[in-house]
C-alpha cells in the first residue's frame, strides 16, 4: 500500500474542494447575505489544509494500485464531506457538527436528505454551498463510475465498459482524464441548459441555478422547504422531469446523441429499459391517481411523471405529498427507490442494469432447471454475459438487500417503527432523499438521534460508492501486506 | 410427457386423502357433534372419484421422469386441497367454496393462515380435519424435500443429499420409498410423543391430539381462537416449543439421534446455525422485553422463545401479541419470517442452509473483489460448494424476493395498506400463518377480497414447494414436446 500516494491524490482533490468553496465568497458578496467572511475562512481553512498536505508529502509516483484507488475513493467522499461541513458550521446555519455532517454527507453523496426545518431562512450562499455539495457529489460519480469503479471489477459493472467513449481501457491514467474531460463537458452543458430553461419559466437566477446544479446530480436539495411544490408552473415541473431523466441516463448516452449516433442509443438495452420503466410507471401512477381521486387528467399525469421519475432516478424533488396517495402507489414509490438510475448516471440505488438483468436472469432459471446440462446465459445487449459478472450481479443486488436489512434493524433499535425505518434506509442507501412514514416527503430526518444521523450518513456513502468500494476496507484482508 | 402415468400416482394419492378422510368419520361418531353422515359423504366423494380414476386409467409404466415429477407434485397439492374443501363444505362450516379453498391449502402447505372467526363453533371432527390437512402436507414435504426436490435440483437442496439415510441416490423410485419408510416412523414417533407430553399438562385428549399434528407439521392451526395463549400453563408453552424446535430441524438429524450418532449432528454446520440463530434472537428478544415493558424474566423469557421458535420454524403459533412488542422487535419478527426452518424438515421460508450460505457468500465476495483471479468457493460442512450449487442458492434467494415484491403489489392494488401486504405476502409465501398489520397474531385473513384469498394460497403453495417446482409448469418450455 503505497500511503503517500493516496495522501498526495487527497491533497489535491481537497485543493480543488476549497477552490469551489470560494465561489460561495463571490456569491456572499453579490446577495449581501452577510457571511462573506466566513466563507472566505471556511475556504480558506481547506485550502490551507490542502496545500500543507501537498508541500509535506513528497511523492512522484504516478501508478495508482487498485487498494489504493478503493482508498482514495471512500476517503475523499469522507474528507469532503468533513471539510465541507465549514460553511455550514461558521456560518451558523447548522451548529451541530452531527446535523452539518449529515448535511454535507447527504450532499456529496447526492442523496438530498436534509435535517433543514426552516430552507428559506439560510443565507444564499450556504445554500449555494449546500447545492454546490451535490453538483460536485455528481461530478465525482461520473468519472468514478464510468472510468475507475469497473476497472475495479465492482459489482458487473464491467458490462458497460466496452461502451465507454475514450482510449482503450488498458491505462487506468490516461483513460481517467480523457473520459472525465469529455463526460465533465456534458455536465455542465446540461446544468447550463437547464438553468436557461428554468429562467425562461419565470424561476429567480439564484434559484434557477441552485436547482440545475441540483437535477444534474439527481442530488434533489431545494431552496425551498416545500421542494419544486413551491412552484405552480406546469412548465417548470415538465422541465425538471426532463433534466431528471436525462441525470439519470448513463452520461455515455448523452456522448452518443451529440455525436448523432442516436442508433447507438437506441441499440442500448439499458436505456430502453430505463425508458420503459419509466413510462409503464407513470401510466399505472397516472391512471390509478385518475381512478382514485378524479381530478385533472394533466395533473394527475404531471404529478405522476415528477415523482416517478424523481424517485427512480434517486433526485427526491417532491411536487406531491405521495403518502396521501393509494396503498398501491404508496407501495409502488418505496419499491420504486430500490430501482435507481442507469449505471454511468449520477442516479444511485440498485441500478437499472443491474435490475433487469436479475430479473432475466430468474426467469431463465426456470430453464436451466429444465435442462440442467444445457449452457443458458442471460443475454445483454444481444451478447451472452459472462458467469463470472452474472454472479457479480446477483452478489451485489443480495448484499445491497442485506445491508437494507440490517439497516432497518438499527432504525429499529433507536425505537423508529418498521416503515419508517424501511423508509429511512431505502431513501439513504439508495441516495434518494425523502422516504416513507416519518421520513416522508413533508418531513425531513432532523428529528432523528444523533446515532441514527452517522449511521445513515454511512449507508448513504456505501450506497454511492457501489457497496463494496467502501466494504473492501473493512475487511481484514485489504490491509494485510 | 407421460400423462397417463402422471393421472395413475394422483389417483392413488387422493385414495390416500380419502382414507386419511375418513378418520374424521369416527371422530366425529366417537364426539357426537351430528356431521358424521356429512364426512363420510366427503370420504366417500374423494375415494369413489379416486378409484374412478384409478380404474379407467390403466398404466403399467413405473418409470417418473423430472417433467412427470414435477406436475404430480403441484398437482397433487392442488387436488388436495380442492377435494380437502368438502368436510368443510358439506359440514356447513365454511360455506364459501373461495374460504374453504383457502383454509384447506393453508392446511396442506402447513401454512396455518386462518379465515376461521369462531375455531371454537366448529365440530369436534371438521377440526380434526383441519389438523390432519396439516399433518398431511407435513408428511408430502418430509418425503418431497428429503427425496425428491434434490435429485430435481431445486434451489440448491442437492447439497445435503449425501446426508439423507438411505440406498444411494441412483433410482429415484426404491430411494423414495425407503427413505420416506424411515422418515415418516420419526414423524409419528414424534408427534405420539408430544400428544402424550401434552396430556401430562392436563390438555384434554382431543386438543392434546390436534396440537401435535398442527406442531410437528409447523402448520400451527389450533383448536383455539387464541391459539396457545388459552393455555396458560408454561409447561405446555415449553413443550410446544421444544417441538417445534424439532419440526423446523431436518428429520435426517432425528434419525441419526435415533442411531445415536450425536457426533454427526454436531457435525451438520446447518444445524449449528439454526440453533444458533433460535438461541440468538431468543436473547435478543428476552433482553427487549424485559428493558421495555419489565415485568417477570420467565415470562418474557418464555414468550420470547415461543415466539422466535414459532414464527422461525414457519408454525405460527402464538402466545402473546407480538405486534405490541417494542418496533425492533415487530421488525425483527418481520425479518424472521424469511428464514424458515432447516432443509428437510416441515418448515417453510427460505431455509437456513440458504440463509445461510448466502451470507457467507456476501461475505466472500468482497475478497474476491481483491483477488480476481482466485477461486474462492464458499465452505459448507467442510467442503467447497461447487459454482453451481453457490449459484442456485443466490438465484432461489433472488426468486424468493422478487416474488414477495410481486406479492406485495398485488395485496395493494387490492387497497392493503403497505404493512399489512408485507405481513400478508410474508405470511403466506413462508408457510407461516399470522403476518403483521391487519393480519397479525389477534386477527385473520377473512376480511380479504376474495381475489386475495386465491393469490395468496397461490403464494402458500409456490412457498411449499420450493418456488421452482410450480415455476417451472408456468414455463412454456415445460409444455413443449
Amino acid at each position: 500500500m503505497n500511503i503517500r500516494f493516496v495522501i498526495k491524490v487527497l491533497g489535491r482533490l481537497l485543493l480543488l474542494e476549497g477552490a469551489f468553496m470560494s465561489l460561495s465568497v463571490i456569491l456572499s458578496l453579490i446577495y449581501q447575505d452577510g457571511v462573506a467572511l466566513k466563507m472566505l475562512l471556511s475556504s480558506g481553512i481547506t485550502m490551507a489544509t490542502a496545500l500543507l498536505v501537498i508541500l509535506i508529502n513528497k511523492e512522484k509516483s504516478k501508478n495508482l494500485g487498485k487498494k489504493e484507488g478503493f482508498l482514495v475513493v471512500s476517503l475523499s467522499w469522507i474528507i469532503f464531506s468533513f471539510f465541507g461541513t465549514l460553511p455550514f458550521l461558521l456560518s451558523g446555519s447548522i451548529p451541530s457538527f452531527t446535523d452539518a455532517f449529515f448535511e454535507t454527507i447527504s450532499g456529496f453523496t447526492t442523496t438530498g436528505a436534509s435535517i433543514l426545518n426552516d430552507i428559506e431562512a439560510l443565507p444564499a450562499s450556504v445554500l449555494f454551498w449546500r447545492s454546490m455539495t451535490q453538483w460536485i457529489g455528481g461530478m465525482g460519480i461520473i468519472v468514478l463510475s464510468l472510468a475507475i469503479l469497473p476497472l475495479l471489477g465492482i459489482g458487473g459493472l464491467q458490462l458497460f465498459v466496452a461502451e465507454v467513449p475514450g482510449p482503450a481501457p488498458d491505462k487506468l491514467h490516461p483513460k481517467v482524464k480523457e473520459t472525465a474531460k469529455r463526460l465533465w463537458a456534458i455536465y455542465v452543458a446540461f446544468t447550463l441548459t437547464e438553468m436557461i430553461l428554468l429562467l425562461f419559466g419565470g424561476m429567480s437566477f439564484f434559484d434557477a441555478f441552485n436547482h440545475s446544479l441540483t437535477t444534474m446530480a439527481t442530488g434533489g436539495y431545494s431552496t425551498k422547504q416545500a421542494s419544486i411544490a413551491a412552484w405552480s408552473s406546469p412548465y417548470i415541473h415538465y422541465v425538471i422531469s426532463f433534466f431528471m431523466l436525462v441525470a439519470g441516463t448513463n452520461f455515455t448516452m448523452a456522448y452518443f446523441a451529440l455525436k448523432g449516433r442516436t442508433k447507438k442509443i437506441w441499440n442500448n438495452e439499458e436505456f430502453r429499459v430505463y425508458l420503459g420503466f419509466l413510462l409503464g410507471f407513470t401510466v399505472i401512477f397516472t391512471l390509478v391517481l385518475s381512478l382514485s381521486r378524479g381530478g385533472l387528467f394533466e395533473e394527475n399525469f404531471r404529478e405522476s411523471i415528477f415523482q416517478v421519475v424523481s424517485i427512480m432516478t434517486t433526485t427526491g424533488y417532491v411536487t406531491a405529498d405521495y403518502l396521501a396517495w393509494a396503498p398501491l402507489l404508496v407501495t409502488l414509490i418505496f419499491i420504486l427507490m430500490f430501482f435507481g438510475g442507469s449505471a454511468g448516471s449520477t442516479g444511485g440505488g440498485i441500478k437499472i442494469i443491474r435490475v433487469w438483468l436479475t430479473m432475466k436472469n430468474s426467469y431463465l432459471e426456470s430453464k436451466r432447471i429444465l435442462h440442467p446440462n444445457a449452457v443458458i446465459p442471460i443475454r445483454y445487449n444481444h451478447r451472452a454475459v459472462p458467469d463470472s459478472i452474472t454472479s457479480n450481479i446477483l452478489n451485489f443486488v443480495v448484499l445491497y438487500m442485506l445491508i437494507f436489512i440490517v439497516g432497518v434493524v438499527v432504525m429499529a433499535m433507536l425505537g423508529m417503527d418498521m416503515t419508517s425505518s424501511m423508509g429511512a434506509v431505502a431513501a439513504c442507501l439508495g441516495n434518494i432523499g425523502p422516504g416513507i412514514g416519518s421520513v416522508g416527503p413533508l418531513d425531513n430526518f432532523a428529528h432523528l438521534p444523533a446515532f441514527g444521523k452517522w449511521f445513515l450518513g454511512f449507508l448513504m456513502l456505501m450506497g454511492r460508492l457501489e457497496l463494496f468500494t467502501v466494504i473492501v476496507l473493512l475487511s481484514p484482508v485489504f490491509w494485510r501486506k
